[in-house]
């Protein structure tokens, strides 16, 4: 049957193993516009035959080409507004469009966030019950419109549970059955219909999308990941799978989203559409505009994009990204989805200055960070490797649908787990004031030492030590259960839920820390700064400083993290904090594994990432790198004058290498230049086609001046136009650490060894990388792409 | 007499055209560990020959071979680790040591900050009176301690300027007279003082030292610069030039000091000391550290460092430059020198939102500050070439006295000019609020209508009108008198100063539109948002904007300069209009000359600076750059086993190039490698001291085997171990944009050029320099290092 096909359907098996399948016929919207390149920009650009200078899916741009590509047009366009008013007025709007682009892409990234917070609020609250003013409000929008008074904040009669509106009350063991049962079956369909449209719409649309982007800018292709349908897709989603109670955030998605804005608001313009390199620009810019919605950070969402996504990033990036990033979090401020004005997703505010002594909690919080983030990159990268190999892969619907039950059978018991993840942060950061109503800040009152907006330590009442064995199982479950979900066909973000789990272990050691001050502020360690009926621990304050740890410990990000928490609170003093958190967290997950999340899934999926950060430090050289090998054949070149098309066609079909070097003769093999694979057969096919007299017996010439020869002979093909006259060579004693730091600056895709003058191999990125995961002592037939 | 003596002293003549004289002896702390290296890390370091690898003064470093070096050295210390306990721990040591220099660089970094804002103070408050509950009180100090009340905030009983303390009494024309007399003198013994100490002492502690930073970060070497000399005299003359009153600020010297701290304290770890790349790094981070504690503004002073000084900057860097900063932020507040435990210099609390329309003014800001900004850096240019071509620059301290006179003679009559900088730019940026008693917060009062903290909008009283004619001949001053003033030999910044301008020019427009919209609240752009009884327009904010334009203007800072403006504020709010304005103000300001002025005076004195933010936009080649031209003779080579000592030293001699590329035969000038000139003098003359039977007829061989000679001839000299095996190289054809790219990305000192695998000639980072200078119409000639 139906269910049945859908469950045992392996179109794409595993979450982001991106096989080198194409994406269903329609979606590709990648690298269109550079193909069928007929605009109004064509003589600007040498594009003398379709094909020549694009590149193929799942493969390595070379960044030198494309930078200079682009320097060509800006050279010819700034040369040509001499001549002409409509030239200069050109030359004015390509100067601008950059600054234009990126407006609608705040924009866009701006509104597409608003849209998502408001429908996830709304079908979340939808588990629960609905309004009776209007189906279309959220649970608190509800109680806003209402005009009967209430007791309990958010208890208004026009709210309805299930169950009331079901068997008319909502009391009894009964209606909480009934409840539950709702919540679970909403939860099912939620993420029933995500995975549905995700497999059957966009595969690329699952999982967070940050390692593949993180590929991608520097200098991957993968048709369609940025697309049109994978936003469309990716939006609807990624609700479906928020809403659903699932332990995923929503943060890492959005800058998926944002960079598919990015990318298709790219085709707008000759300049970006046409060019790998400005691209990755634009898209660098949109993925600080993700994290500045995510979080209504724009500085934080600049750094993140910087240390943590980008590869190619230079000033004048920064200064548009801080520009898309700030119009990204104005869009959404004025959308306004929380009600309440903030621009920042956790609002908070301490009034308390911290103390010195405290930094050991909080480098404590900062251990727990990194222990709990190597291990999670441990087991989820464990589990996402058996699910890629054993039978499991093959059904991912089944897959979602019992995590998504056992996440909601379990959630649903616990007031902490039922509400959504974001919800609980916030009640987790939050400092309690004198008006609190939560559990979590019911202690016992002593109004008579009361005074002002702070309240002073008091001892904890019966609902903080309810709440604390409710965080405590809350905190288990967030911890296993998020494992198993990282990685499932549906938009996942690891943002929240790792903080929720630092957030959760923060608040119990702040609780804990002060009632320990509160029944023993004559202990030494006490007495200077606890006395009693003062305010000296806040416990909100360990929460965020834990979120920032287990956040760190994960994604093993520092200063965009720091400045992101920084951007949260809003005060200087509790950077110190937050810095020390996030230094233990990082130095205690490093001892224990050097990649991150996302390195580690970038791995996994064997995309050819070469990473900025780590520095290679083996001593090996070159030539111990660069093929041949010595017990292989030769090198396989191309003569400058002598071969024949039919010669060349011989190697090309014989061997699948990129591209072929071209040297003045075999004996000399002094090298001229380098020709790649591709543009040699469109070169030629071309001339066959539409060149008179260019048969297989034809001489290829890449030199200036041919060589005479006789009349009798057929004409010459000239292919000096397609040969790179300036490849990139080092000698073979150049040591590896200078050639991979060749590879990352310059971002070349291969690189020519030379020894006395004479060619001898030639190194390409994955041998490189094939190198590195050898001297790293991991598989070196990780590495799948070129 | 001594007079003139001093006055005519040439020494050294010019600000900051360092002559490639060395400084006085003993003064030179640069890179004095590198040459008596005698220390325990010997053993782990491959040095040969005391000088083989160190660089000479005034001479660009190679960053490739640094970055190995420190590679080797790292390796050789993890291999180590795994022998015995104590190499671990030395292994942990060193892996700690960049963290524990950067707690000590912000440690010092914010001290020395804290001591200069406090003398500052204090010496500022000299010019105009005495405490007499202790000499060392400031005013503001003076007045808190004491116990009898007083009418005027800052007019207490123990205070008494300088008329009071003289004739008894302050009151009338010879009181006035006095007191402005006594401001003149004290502002000239001052400056006196500071131009002696920097002419006497430390010639390279004037000026602001951000262009040569930026030159010595981008791997320059000026010996001396960072020095402990540099350091002490410029904290000291920075002190004297600040209270003298001159129109200068602290923020630019303060980054120097800085980093002097962190070149200083380099010298307790031998991975910093020995490592030209590692130092710089640290100078990063300490430059990070220096704005700061300028501004009280952390996450700015990283993106300063990151965006204007820095030239490589890892992501590691990146983190520990925040450690630092952070370190130096809050040092500085525990020592508290405003007394008022704020972070930052300007602090400003803006309670209104701001209206839309109101960008037309803010960008109006922006314009002013572009044309600011672009005419200061023209007039300041001119006057510095003036006075570096002409007499002028003989006389140093007239110069001085000469501008302090007229600064102060002109400053004293009005209140404005005659109160520190710091001190009007915070009452710029200050809103009135109900309790100001300042002049500029004269408004007409109307009890009736004060709701709360805000004031509503409200007609001017004479107060302000005085207060805007004063401003605006405070405003004619500061823009003349700063042109003359930065470039003197005396320490000045530039960020004080033009703030101010750009803050009293803010202001005047504040409150011209605060009036307008008071005053014609019907007109039909106010209508909707500045109803009568309405606080709509905040003048304060309106200067912190044209401080932002006016700052951008002269540095082209962008995003640092909207963090730092933003940290000021901590309103989210209000980058919109600051980043409006500083937008505007860039592209004004570039559409009028490209260089910020820190580029314009590295270009003044000639460094060897490769500007990483502009790209290189020619279609010239590298066959078009590289030496030998083609009419001049063939490119002096070394064979690699043919040439003898007497042969090569002949060669040395008879040229002054600073290396030679090795050829396997002058016939085949096909490449071995690349020898450094200084290296080959060092190995000869120490060949010739210690190693037998090496004469002038002896064979330098630089390959593995050496050929073998006739029994009679004298031994070899084997050269291999100064041969980089792995030199750059481009082929002819290479577009120069690719060559430019190569040396700004990887650091290059030269780059030798192919055809067909045949050595043709060399480029080096002089000649790139050279050459885009000439592109850009300027004096190739300019270049004056290598």
């Amino acid at each position: 049957g139906l269910v049945n096909r859908l469950f045992n359907d392996g179109f794409f098996c595993l979450k982001c193993s991106i096989s080198p399948l194409p994406p269903p016929a329609g979606f590709s919207s990648y690298n269109g516009g550079g193909m069928n390149g007929t605009s109004t920009m064509m003589d600007f650009l040498e594009e003398p035959l379709p094909g020549v200078g694009t590149y193929e899916d799942f493969n390595t741009i070379d960044w030198v080409r494309e930078k200079s590509r682009d320097r060509d047009r800006h050279r010819e366009i700034t040369n040509r507004s001499k001549e002409s008013t409509w030239a200069l007025l050109h030359s004015v709007s390509d100067a601008f469009s950059g600054w234009l682009l990126m407006l609608l892409v705040g924009l866009l990234a701006g509104s597409l966030a608003g849209l998502i917070d408001i429908s996830a609020h709304w079908m979340t609250d939808l588990k629960e019950g609905v309004c009776l003013a209007g189906f279309w409000f959220n649970h608190e929008h509800c109680c806003w419109k209402s005009n009967t008074t209430f007791t309990d904040r958010d208890k208004c009669p026009e709210w309805k549970s299930w169950s009331q509106l079901i068997l008319g009350h909502g009391e009894g063991a009964f209606a909480y059955i009934l409840n539950y049962f709702m919540y679970v079956i909403w939860a099912l369909m939620f993420s029933l219909l995500a995975v549905l449209l995700v497999k059957g719409f966009a595969p690329y649309a699952c999982g967070s999308g940050i390692p593949e982007i993180k590929t991608i800018l520097s200098g991957f292709i993968i048709r369609g990941y940025l697309g049109k349908w994978t936003l469309v897709i990716k939006t609807i989603t990624l609700v479906l799978a928020v809403s659903s109670g699932l332990s995923l955030g929503k943060e890492g998605p959005l800058v998926h989203v944002a960079c598919c804005c990015g990318n298709i608001l790219c085709h707008l313009f000759t300049k970006y559409r046409k060019n790998e390199a400005k691209r990755r620009e634009v898209l660098s810019a949109a993925a600080a505009a993700g994290v500045s919605v995510a979080f209504g950070a724009p500085i934080g969402g600049v750094l993140f994009s910087l240390e943590e996504v980008s590869y190619y990033f230079p000033l004048k990036t920064l200064w548009r990204s801080f520009f898309a990033a700030l119009v990204a979090a104005f869009t959404l401020r004025s959308i306004n989805p929380f009600g309440n004005s903030r621009l920042v997703l956790f609002y908070v505010e301490f009034h308390m200055p911290w103390h010195l002594l405290e930094l050991v909690p909080f480098i404590l919080l900062g251990i727990f960070g990194g222990l709990w983030g190597a291990f999670f990159i441990r087991s989820n990268i464990a589990w996402c490797r058996r699910r890629k190999t054993t039978r499991l892969g093959k059904y991912p619907v089944l897959e979602v649908l019992v995590v998504t039950a056992i996440t909601a059978i379990l959630a649903f018991p616990n007031e902490y787990t039922r509400m959504s993840t974001s919800e609980l942060i916030s009640e987790l950061f939050n400092d309690c004031g004198i008006l609190d109503s939560s559990k979590l800040c019911e202690y016992v009152n002593d109004f008579n030492s009361t005074k002002g907006d702070d309240l002073p330590d008091r001892a904890a009442g019966p609902g903080v030590y309810t709440a604390m064995w409710q965080l405590a199982l809350a905190l288990i479950m967030k911890v296993f259960i998020t494992i198993f979900t990282f990685g499932m066909k549906v938009p996942s973000g690891l943002f929240i839920p790792s903080m929720a789990v630092g957030a959760i272990a923060g608040r119990l050691l702040g609780v804990a820390v002060e009632q320990l001050a509160f029944y023993h502020h004559d202990w030494a360690i006490f007495s200077g700064w606890c006395s009693p009926g003062a305010d000296c621990i806040t416990p909100g304050l360990y929460a965020m400083v834990g979120a920032a740890a287990c956040l760190g410990g994960v994604t093993r990000m520092t200063v965009s993290l720091v400045v992101i928490m920084f951007e949260l609170t809003g005060g200087l003093e509790y950077i110190v904090p937050l810095m020390a958190a996030a230094m233990t967290s990082k130095w205690v997950a490093d001892a224990i594994g050097r990649e991150g999340i996302y390195d580690a899934h970038i791995r996994l999926n064997g995309y050819p990432f070469l990473e900025a950060k780590e520095e290679f430090s083996h001593k090996t050289r070159a030539m111990d790198v660069m093929r041949p090998r010595k017990s292989d054949p030769a090198l396989t070149v191309i003569t400058q004058d002598t071969m024949t098309v039919e010669d060349v066609e011989a190697i090309v079909s014989s061997t699948t290498y990129s591209g072929y070097p071209v040297v003045v003769s075999r004996a000399s093999q002094r090298l001229v230049g380098f020709v790649l694979r591709r543009d040699l057969i469109i070169s030629i096919e071309n001339a066959r086609k539409k060149q008179d007299g260019i048969v297989s017996t034809s001489v290829i010439c890449f030199t200036d001046y041919c060589p005479p020869l006789p009349p009798s002979s057929p004409s010459v093909l000239k292919l000096r136009s397609i040969l790179d006259l300036s490849p990139f060579t080092v000698t073979d004693e150049t040591p590896m650490e200078i050639v991979v730091d060749i590879f990352r600056k310059l971002g070349l895709r291969q690189c020519l060894v030379t020894h006395n003058g004479k060619l001898l191999g030639i190194i390409t990125k994955k041998d490189v990388l094939k190198h590195i995961a050898q001297m790293a002592n991991q598989d070196p037939e990780s590495i799948l792409f070129n």
